[in-house]
């Protein structure tokens, strides 16, 4: 009874099934809900995919995801060229973009360091990384790697082999969150803000 | 920023955070993957969703999803056409088909009657419930909706609607499942199974 629904019913289960984080009961109603659609908005979605796929390229300057030649934050001639903020994620950089303090520009390394999910350094966007650093123009490096085991070794990784081209090579501070509670705050973090107390 | 990513991978998570039970992080994770799928993958997926809503299409007979003209088992001919098993959905046909007990024929209502869910009978396929059973061929129907205020308020509905065509309409027996523990039964169930027991 493998194939009790329809053939191209279980094909498009099976579709689902094989993204990350969705399991066979998910699958199937995800399935049944897009036969439910009205016309054309299944249609929609197929075509979603397959823009996506088509349209959407690493920028060749720093490597984040982008429609045109290169990604907007690189061909702005707003942004301090002299400075770059190395992240883990496509998805990192919105985040610092939000604070509205980063004026420079990014490299996105797309994953960490991970010995345990077999990601080598050779996995991610370093090369790429060291090219822009050896073309004399940056002064800093920030390493905006996530506060974790793997964005730490991947920042560790990183900053010795930038160090002997003598740059400022820098790490994103690490505290207690602004606005939060001290008494839920993780002993590591704890750890982390004591170290980097600054005079006042 | 809310068009931070490149509009086709926006658009493409703007697709996964409309179906069912996705949010938008979620959605982010599945574009994402999608993106990094390898070639083909990506197209075989957007196939399969497009496949599906093309091919598969309700039995005429029993409101099923198949892709044929009939469902198979309409069109077998080892099923017994006096007896129909009423479910809710179509996955309910793989449950009761896994038993093997049952040998007649099915009847899919897509749904079950829910006043909170702006569901009445007349979004469920009873009309085409009560044609079968008007063409005289039909002896027993027998209520399989879930065991839950909707299914039994389902069955009830139906079972007043057919009562006067002079067919016997049962509802699937209610108890302790097998190979469970007595412990771990809820009230509801010990009560249904005590109401339902039989002599041995």
């Amino acid at each position: 009874m493998a194939s009790f629904f329809p053939a191209s019913l279980e094909n498009l289960i099976d579709g689902f099934a094989s993204l990350p984080g969705i399991g066979r009961k998910s699958a199937q109603r995800l399935a049944f809900y897009i036969l439910s659609l009205p016309e054309g908005e299944a249609e929609a979605f197929a075509r979603s995919v397959l823009e996506a796929r088509e349209r959407v390229h690493t920028c060749p300057v720093c490597q984040n995801l982008t429609e045109d030649e290169l990604c907007p934050i690189c061909s702005s001639p707003n942004r301090d060229r002299s400075v770059v903020c190395v992240v883990s994620e496509p998805r990192d950089v919105l985040s610092i973009e939000r604070s509205r303090e980063f004026k420079g520009l990014y490299h996105v390394l797309h994953g960490a360091i991970s010995p345990m999910n077999r990601v080598g350094p050779d996995d991610l966007r370093i090369k790429e990384l060291l090219t822009r650093v050896a073309g004399g123009e940056i002064r800093e490096v920030i390493m905006a790697t996530n506060p974790d085991a793997e964005g730490d070794a991947t920042a560790m990784y990183i900053s010795r082999l930038l160090k002997p081209l003598e740059i400022r090579v820098t790490r994103l501070g690490f505290g207690v969150p602004v606005g939060s509670n001290l008494e839920y705050a993780d002993d590591a973090t704890l750890l982390r803000a004591l170290e980097g107390r600054r005079e006042m």
